[in-house]
């Protein structure tokens, strides 16, 4: 007998739920490799977007998640934070498996996204343009959303 | 001019710290390698300890993730979660980098292990005896308290 598939067809529903998390989302846990090991590794990070919905963070140079993803680009992030109230494994969340792209401070692009990313992180103001600051976007190259128990589904960058 | 170290000097304060997120905490993000590309993966999971203290969690074998551990035990925790109040990068967290060991559902420990976890999640009840059910012990390697910007400290299993 076949495993059981946990997954359920995909819907437009599921799809409006997925683009809900990551437009709603101010932090994420981000699972990268540690360099030294090849294990992983997961943290919390802030995260908004760019100005046409790419799902972004802003990382100082220090942080060990962001030596592994200058090592590795291959990460993963978890968005969809549970409220103070309810069961927190039947509140939405989507698992996001990312390669992760620096933007080139002095790049075309820069600007417009710093612009729009303190729009939403007002308090980033105090530290992006340090010189130990980068911005990173998240490419997604598979998503999968859980909308609670017996509500989970797979997506593509093309769902999102 | 070496890199800047952000990590602070270990004391009571931040052990005692890393003890009450471990210690409170009912679910938590577990970064786990993809069997299929080898790429980090991060999850939703719930978590609690067995009798003495330590991290567990109970998983369904037709998980993601589960699968991944049965793969590859190697694994990562996020625990701390903020509240719906204040900034989410100041609230405390830990990184625990652990190594995943499933408890034999026949083996001399697994009924006060399934007790304990009862008194703190009895929704688990519903599936805590299921065939495809499995409690994982996390084995912490290293650790990673966050308490707030300008707050990090590394520790080891011997500090928690």
């Amino acid at each position: 007998m076949p495993a059981k598939d946990p997954f359920q067809p995909l819907d437009d529903d599921a799809r409006a739920l997925a683009r809900q998390l990551i437009e709603g989302a101010s932090y994420g846990a981000l699972a990268v490799l540690s360099p030294d090991t090849g294990a992983p590794s997961v943290t919390r990070i802030a995260v908004g977007t760019d100005p046409d919905g790419t799902l972004v963070t802003l990382v100082s140079t220090l942080a060990t998640h962001t030596v592994a993803l200058l090592t590795d680009p291959r990460c993963s992030l978890l968005i969809g934070e549970p409220g103070p109230k309810g069961d927190p494994l039947t509140h939405p969340r989507i698992t996001l498996d990312c390669t992760a792209e620096f933007v080139d401070r002095n790049g075309p692009d820069h600007t417009a996204l710093r612009d729009h990313y303190l729009t939403t992180h007002p308090k980033a103001k105090l530290y992006v343009d340090f010189a130990d600051f980068s911005f990173v976007r998240f490419s997604v190259i598979r998503a999968l959303l859980n909308g609670g128990f017996g509500k989970a589904f797979k997506l593509t960058d093309n769902d999102l």
